[in-house]
């Protein structure tokens, strides 16, 4: 078999055999062939596309290039989420602890900021002392010990996914849906789940801002993990405007802990409890998604999903008095008020901006290398659908360098579109869910 | 600028800018970014496509990478052919000769053999002395002294070609129609001619089998040459049996010298007097094409064609002596007659297989580094549409070593398809004619 050929194969339209596909994703991982040919490979994917076979079968050699967990001795379903990422976007903080205090076991592993988008890992680090880069044996025996981790992804696993994601954002391949979904996928499947709930995003603040892109590759998605055997549903969510109202990564922990104790913003809350709840229904908890929905209520309501978060906080190696008082969280010595210069209603609000002007204050990364401060960002007091009076705060920036304020600060007044009159209404939180088949295939790899 | 966005909107099928095709040719020939973004962007190319404006751009582009040779004092037009290569397709060591004993100017740049079809240099160095690498000043000596020179491309002549052409062959983006005319007419106007006739193969000997993708091919390079403010024909011609009689090197240039000489096999005669006729009518030396037929058949009546071959050769450093008689060319010890297995009649000539049989002979290379063997080759006996009958020679094939005669043999028997009833007629030899606009345009680079 020569790379060449597989090139010519692909671009001339024709599917790809599973050996094909592993040969190339074996050769590369193992430089048994240069960059330029991977390269042309992967736009060869992106203009022809690829099978619903063939990115199983993508997705299944990228999980093959590296170590895969292994959770079998340890009884109970284990179920994850992923979220394809956005501004405000906390959840996994929330839906981890009440999908354990809920009986189930969530191995999570998760990623830093992107771009404007915040990350998991960044917003635990935001709590003193917590470690997210657990050794394999720590790491088990805090998912044993509590029913849940929270950690970094590791060079060892889909050492493929590394390789491949550094060239495709180089040569202009990383916007191919199949790439995306076996990326996504083959991390996903590597932490030994049994099922998994997707957040697909779309809108200003999303990296789909189409919803027909965006169902698109959660369809895929879903195809891929049910053909390899695992229980799929995907959300389409909204993310016209940031998620709860909190963005900055301390800012965030506080927003999740206020909703773990019951409180918290509406949409922040009744996501977190639809993806628990799905995440119950499909790890077998319950019978339906609505009991479901009852049982992440209810782990709230009792306070064990609270108490959830401290014990796991507490064995990583974090402060657990920071949740229990969040005014021991970093914080930044400094707060702006953005004041509203027209009244009427919110009409829109750029999420991306917003996303961005965190970032500018120091809360995301500009470069790989950038460190982060944890405690800046921004409050929001108005979103989309909100009266707002004139001179009235929209937003309050945290921060603790005025280097870059007035960028964020002009950020954030043109993220913010006023009317006269309320003529929008926030987007419906979920606009579609697609589900998996029900049950696993007998056998599907 | 940065590549990565070129490659993003070729990709997303925008038209490139002079400025960013100029960015992309120079930065790759001067290797400031890496071969697996280039390989990307060609990849684009080949899958995207490319506007008229963007072919003649990446033609100049490629064309300014190197040296480009003036012959602007020295008077008359200068003219040249260029074939995309087939079996027996010997037809420059013939008009070349005709052209400049008309009066016109052939500073011509030939190849090497590639895969199944010879090259003219290949042919010429059959010739004992013939020296085909020359320095310029000798060029330019040679040109002024006999009106044509037969020499090989150099290292300066559009090197981004050489580089770019290196990475296409593995990574699949050889088969572009975009690219291959832009490293065709790059380097065919990097000659310093006035105007160029193509000659563009089709059928069975011919890279590209289909007549469609050849008369697409013949119409961007026609097009390409007009915007860079050429005179331009292209000539669709039959590849679908050898041309002529003689496969192999010193054979081809044996049957070259007959048809010099007034005799050969008609349709490689034909071929050549219409070729020569199209140099004479876009190098203005005739009024019309019909007059440059009359012109170039004149020059082999009155021996001036066979005398300027001689003449080159001689200034060339060719021993003159094996022109004016053939036994003193390289002769193959051993001859091998293929017989008919049946009587009929040629049904088809499986052109690429001759072309092969005569490589394994030792006529062409496999390999870059391989040597070739000028004296073997074939010859052959019947052509399409010829009676044959049972027992009768097909071809003979000259031979030095048998290790691969077997070979060779059954491919020439696997190449011939022999019919009960006369079905076929050989096909038309020129199938179309392709003009480019009658005038140079004023000012197109």
């Amino acid at each position: 078999m020569r790379i060449v050929d597989l090139i010519r194969r692909k671009r001339d339209g024709h599917e790809l055999t599973r050996e094909e596909i592993q040969f190339i994703v074996r050769g590369y991982t193992e430089a048994q062939f240069p960059d330029y040919q991977m390269s042309a490979w992967l736009m060869t994917v992106l203009l022809r596309g690829m099978t619903g076979q063939e990115i199983a079968t993508l997705t299944e050699a990228m999980l093959h290039s590296g170590v895969t967990l292994d959770w079998s001795d340890l009884p109970g379903k284990k179920v994850d989420k992923h979220s394809t990422g956005g501004v405000g976007d906390k959840t996994s903080l929330i839906l981890a602890p009440i999908v354990a205090a809920g009986g189930l076991l969530v191995p999570m592993i998760s990623g830093r900021g992107l771009g404007h988008t915040g990350g998991t890992l960044d917003k635990l680090e935001a709590i003193p002392g917590f470690n997210v880069n657990l050794a394999p044996d720590r790491m088990r025996e805090v998912l044993s010990k509590c029913g849940m981790v929270l950690v970094g992804q590791t060079e060892k696993i889909v050492p493929a996914d590394k390789k491949m994601y550094a060239l495709r954002d180089v040569t202009g391949t990383v916007e191919s849906p199949a790439l995306i979904c076996a990326s996504i996928m083959s991390k996903k499947i590597a932490e030994g789940i049994d099922a998994l709930v997707l957040d697909v995003k779309t809108g200003s603040g999303a990296f789909m801002k189409k919803e027909a892109d965006a169902i698109h590759l959660a369809k895929l998605m879903v195809e891929t993990g049910v053909r390899i055997g695992k229980r799929m549903v995907a959300l389409i969510t909204d993310m016209d405007q940031p998620l709860g109202l909190y963005v900055g990564n301390a800012l965030e922990v506080i927003e999740c802990v206020e909703v773990l104790k019951g409180g918290g913003p509406a949409d922040l809350r009744d996501l977190s409890i639809e993806l628990s709840a799905w995440m119950f229904y499909l790890g077998d908890k319950t019978a339906s998604v609505d009991e479901g929905r009852k049982l992440a209520q209810q782990t709230i309501t009792n306070g064990s999903a609270f108490e959830k978060f401290c014990e796991v906080t507490q064995l990583q190696g974090g402060n657990v008095d920071a949740l229990r008082d969040p005014r021991r969280l970093p914080t930044a010595r400094n707060r702006r008020e953005i004041r509203s210069q027209a009244a009427g209603f919110v009409h829109t609000i750029q999420s991306e901006q917003v996303g961005i002007a965190s970032l500018v204050l120091g809360g995301g990364r500009e470069k790989k290398e950038d460190s982060i401060d944890p405690a800046v960002g921004i409050v929001l007091h108005k979103k989309v659908g909100d009266a707002v009076a004139n001179n009235e705060p929209i937003c309050t920036l945290h921060y603790n360098s005025d280097s870059r304020l007035s960028e964020a600060e002009s950020l954030i007044r043109s993220s913010y579109a006023i009317s006269a009159s309320r003529t929008a209404a926030p987007a419906k939180l979920i606009r579609q869910v697609i589900e998996g088949s029900s049950k696993p295939a007998a056998q599907a790899s």
